[in-house]
């Protein structure tokens, strides 16, 4: 867990959007989840604050794990990006999976957070090791998507 | 599509749950999908009132599905004697994936409904052929699994 | 609080309704509700289960509480009859109104039970002494009201 | 309808509040309200932006309007501002609730709005001529009231 659009709340006394606790726990207990999960928080930012010293972090995070399937939850803007950075240290026998949301679960029934989670999942479950990106019901190779900024859906190169 | 407590709404009547119109498409819509889809309601019932000849439909239209990657949503009960019913047709190129809710989607943000979905669609694409059963996040091959009653949850067998 | 669709949930082993907890306190807190407000459950049973001494604890309830505006959370179907029970006790000095809801709260941004709260809430501070029934966004006089059962909707006799 | 947080939705491409169109009408659905409400949008913007013009328009609208029952929605920020115009212009068999939401309607479950617009509802109905606030369940005097900016809460003066 990164931070990203998935996880912001709204903050009632500025107006603005912010992070609180994740609610990734409670989404895998609405989802009736029974796969073994151990959920890690890298840290809470947008993703258009995630430095090269954050990239690092979440490297080394994926490296150390046990886990063979991982899914780092991350904001859209800059996710090709850190998925470029975990490609390139070529981890053996790892399926990696980044995803996000355009509106945050927080916001209920407008929130595409918990389809995404649900694809996500099954892709680190079934697919081959690989750096991947999961929006839109689909998965994309690492270095074959972008995100299109005037509409907001993820393509392929 | 077939029914099943996914598709099942509040009937502020006469207090009963009832069969009106599907989800699916408002919520490929909610989850961004951006893949080819094509939805076929064959029917809209409680899965205990499936029969032989329900499950012949629902293996006929399989059968003439030009999609290799088919999502059948089911009512939980008896999605296993359907999965076996299309396993043993012995499909050959088609990854079949049946998936329902115990909490319908129409009951907003309890549901486990729209996880379900973004899993199902993600294991539909990424799976070898054969028949599957997805729930609780996970995939089952239709012969080792069912559903423990007692919790809602299902299991190996 | 005595039960009622308001307060209905969705048991998913079963796929029936059933009490649980009630919401009435997470509801004043979502409504960011600072009236002083002290909750009672009395009973959580369907109003079709509400019998002769049921109503007596009711207005017994209404005799002894200190308070002067009094909200009653109530199944639809027979709450006309318990408005008259309590109006036919001539109680002094005592805003008493009733509310329910067509579709239970938790099931999410269909029901209209935080609207009726809202409402009911209001009428018990602003209306004269009395015994009202408040549903559909207005208030009715005990006696010059009806469920109409087909529609669902309250009328003036 | 005046804009405020109420109405306000999330763009998920700038990730920033805007309008688009109001929730009233789907609302007063949802609450299966059947009183005779006409529904009339004056602006659709922040209340940190609405200018002495705007308060004229809205001040004229009231003196016009038919109706002697009359909900504002409207920002929370200068609702008390736009409260004192039309309190000043000492209008006659009008009754005149204010009112809004810290959480707009579209974030689902979070929202107070629901709960709002059903209270501000019942005091328009039942309160005696004047102009007035309702926020947190309560009705305030237009004189006697101020926003807490650091808690969000109204607070009699």
């Amino acid at each position: 867990m990164t931070g990203g659009t998935f996880d912001k709340e709204y903050n009632f006394i500025t107006g603005e959007l912010y992070f609180n606790e994740t609610h990734l726990k409670e989404m895998f207990v609405r989802g009736r989840c029974t796969l073994d999960i151990s959920v890690t928080k890298l840290m809470m930012i947008d993703s258009l604050d995630i430095t090269k010293e954050h990239r690092s972090l979440i490297l080394n995070s994926c490296k150390e794990a046990n886990e063979e399937n991982i899914i780092i939850t991350h904001g859209t803007d800059t996710m090709v990006e850190t998925a470029k950075v975990l490609a390139e240290a070529k981890l053996k026998d790892k399926t990696i999976v980044l995803t996000g949301a355009m509106i945050p679960y927080a916001f209920g029934t407008s929130s595409d957070g918990f389809f995404n989670l649900g694809a996500s999942l099954a892709y680190a479950k079934a697919l081959d090791c690989g750096v991947y990106i999961c929006m839109n019901g689909r998965y994309f190779e690492w270095d074959k998507v972008r995100k299109n900024r005037k509409t907001g859906f993820f393509e392929n190169l």
